[in-house]
């Protein structure tokens, strides 16, 4: 099994699935067209793109005319805010939040913040959660927004976004969730969520990366984020990436074949159960509110970098704080909210599996990850 | 020859060039990994996007850390207005641009109006060149931009950027040049031009749809397009578009093999010439300082979508007016601002080829061309 590789990283990015590869090479081959074109094979890279939204919008419970094509889950989050602000500028400038949401929500957000926007960001619990009970106090009259993620990224904790739902609509406030991590894994439903604007990702469920796509429900007044030649109704203009589209649309319909991803949770349970048996080892995110294919730990005295280093000498990759932060080192955001002292929030592990995972690799994984753990505190102070 | 696909229609969008598919196919299966991790399949996918950005700095006579990779052209061209305005708030609210340009410039600058600024669109004369004199005469103490694209993608005109962006320099004014129809066409250099900013596609020239690029000069204030992880030191946040990256970088290189497009240029020309029998027919752009692949006309009596409609059924792919505008069958603002008027703008017809066309296309496209224009001219009022 040496010098295979295991990935395990699945939150950070996926192999393209099969189906979305087959789905997407007759466009990137003989069906090349320009969705705008009027000629068959434009006409038909303009189907390819509507079919998909057609799939998109019934896996997701929206309407094929309230989902937008993006380049990814960033231009989603950036565009889902802009939208609801510039939907909500005479109601108000305020803002609900939570301190663990995706950089690309944070970011935004403290830029709002530079233009005279307030935002709340709520804290967390150990496990990641928000308070129901916090939240209702934090709206007031000039609340025009909740913004919350479906499931975290890092920890895998898995939000009430149905009761947040809930709450929002209750008080008249637009909701937006980013969905990301969560699309393809558990089911999602605008409808039942109640929500306003939904982002999410070809290529962490297995579609391709550049793709990606928000939900903005009917009547929601709609803030181009790129001006152009008015593509996606005029919100979101620049040639479609058909591929990508297509294959965001067969990947996730394969994604959902494999719900309730039971075969997946039991890989997880089995990571959790196995390395928590390793001293001064910790489960951070929620233990039953979580993600079924995402297990994250902190190791005491274990910095993450050396960690992630040494399983890649094993062929293993994994990811210790976010992935998605180009590489930074800085302590996760997320961990410090979740209450961990700064050192132990250095020495995070996160394990994100999917259906391509086998018990093969989970004995792997649980057979090298206390060895290396064990070696790399061997020159620990007594 | 019938029932085969004749794709005249290269600067609406590219069939994927072989050596650009070649290249991204290995980052669509095996080579998927997220370029922020650490291990070996996210560094190698690291290394594959820097040695694109690589190959693109040089190509354009830029340094590599002034190239950003975006998911096309439109969010180019937004990104370096955005951008410019960004970098020159305290100097003025002043720009200069032109009445032939790109949507995606168009509709920002008419977006950046509403916020206060003023801009100048300079007109064009009958072959869609500007006056050097009035963009001299156009500039004032507060201009900040001059944004005049490099060709324009309808009629092809060439305009002589490196006379504006001396004209630029000398009165310390940024310019900004969309050069998505010219990259890989001709020969385009960031110094030579005096460029500030330059948008790119890799769509448009043999790389895949959702990827392109924005040159950002050296020492220009970095204004964030998109917030979130940070990627593209900053810039433009968002998982890099991998296999979309590389597809440009090697169908640029592909592309440079190929100019000057001599082969393309005879075929532009005998299109040009053979078309021009037609009766009451008419080039329309530059007749000398014009883009090799583009031949464009107009046709007295003729309705665009009719003509398109019935090349379609020949299997020609050809476009009217601008083909990027979501199918608008609007009179194009181009063909109205080089004098045409109403009724003409509605019948123009662009072929835009490349290397992979042929003689024999030219043959068939010469021989149904005009006997489709008869066809639809006999209806007419004597």
């Amino acid at each position: 099994m040496k010098n295979k590789l295991v990935y395990a990283d699945n939150a950070a990015t996926t192999k393209l699935s099969k189906a979305a590869l087959d789905t997407m090479m007759p466009y990137l081959t003989d069906r090349f067209g320009n969705p705008s074109s009027l000629y068959s094979i434009g006409r038909d890279a303009k189907n390819a793109v509507e079919n998909a939204r057609n799939k998109l919008a019934s896996a997701i419970g929206a309407l094929p005319n309230e989902i937008y094509f993006t380049s990814g889950g960033t231009e989603s989050n950036n565009w889902a805010l802009k939208s609801a602000v510039e939907s909500s500028k005479t109601k108000g400038k305020h803002i609900i939040s939570s301190k663990i949401e995706h950089p690309s929500v944070l970011n935004i957000l403290k830029d709002l913040e530079k233009s005279g926007y307030e935002i709340t960001f709520l804290g967390v619990d150990e496990r990641g959660q928000i308070s129901l009970d916090e939240l209702n106090g934090a709206i007031r009259s000039e609340t025009i927004l909740i913004s919350l993620m479906t499931a975290n990224n890092e920890i895998g904790t898995v939000l009430p976004v149905n009761e947040i739902g809930k709450i929002a609509k209750e008080n008249n406030v637009l909701f937006h969730t980013d969905a990301v991590q969560a699309v393809g894994k558990i089911p999602v439903n605008v409808k039942e969520m109640n929500a306003d604007l939904l982002s999410f990702s070809a290529h962490k469920l297995g579609g391709a990366k550049g793709a990606g796509g928000l939900f903005i429900k009917k009547g929601l007044r709609l803030f181009p984020l790129l001006h152009g030649g008015k593509q996606e109704r005029g919100g979101r203009s620049g040639t479609e990436n058909v591929a990508g589209i297509v294959s965001l649309a067969a990947a996730l319909e394969e994604a959902l074949s494999h719900l309730p991803l039971i075969k997946v949770s039991k890989m997880r349970d089995r990571l959790i159960e196995g390395l928590l048996k390793i001293p001064r080892s910790h489960l951070t995110g929620d233990p039953i509110n979580r993600l079924p294919g995402l297990a994250s730990f902190v190791f005491d005295g274990i910095e993450g970098e050396a960690l992630l280093l040494s399983l890649d000498q094993y062929g293993i990759c994994a990811s210790s704080g976010s992935a998605c932060s180009s590489g930074s080192l800085d302590p996760s955001h997320v961990l410090l909210s979740i209450g961990l002292p700064y050192e132990l929030a250095h020495g995070s592990l996160r394990l994100s599996l999917n259906s391509d995972n086998t018990d093969e690799e989970m004995d792997y994984i649980l057979e090298k990850i206390p060895e290396i753990v064990a070696k790399l505190r061997e020159g620990e102070n007594p």
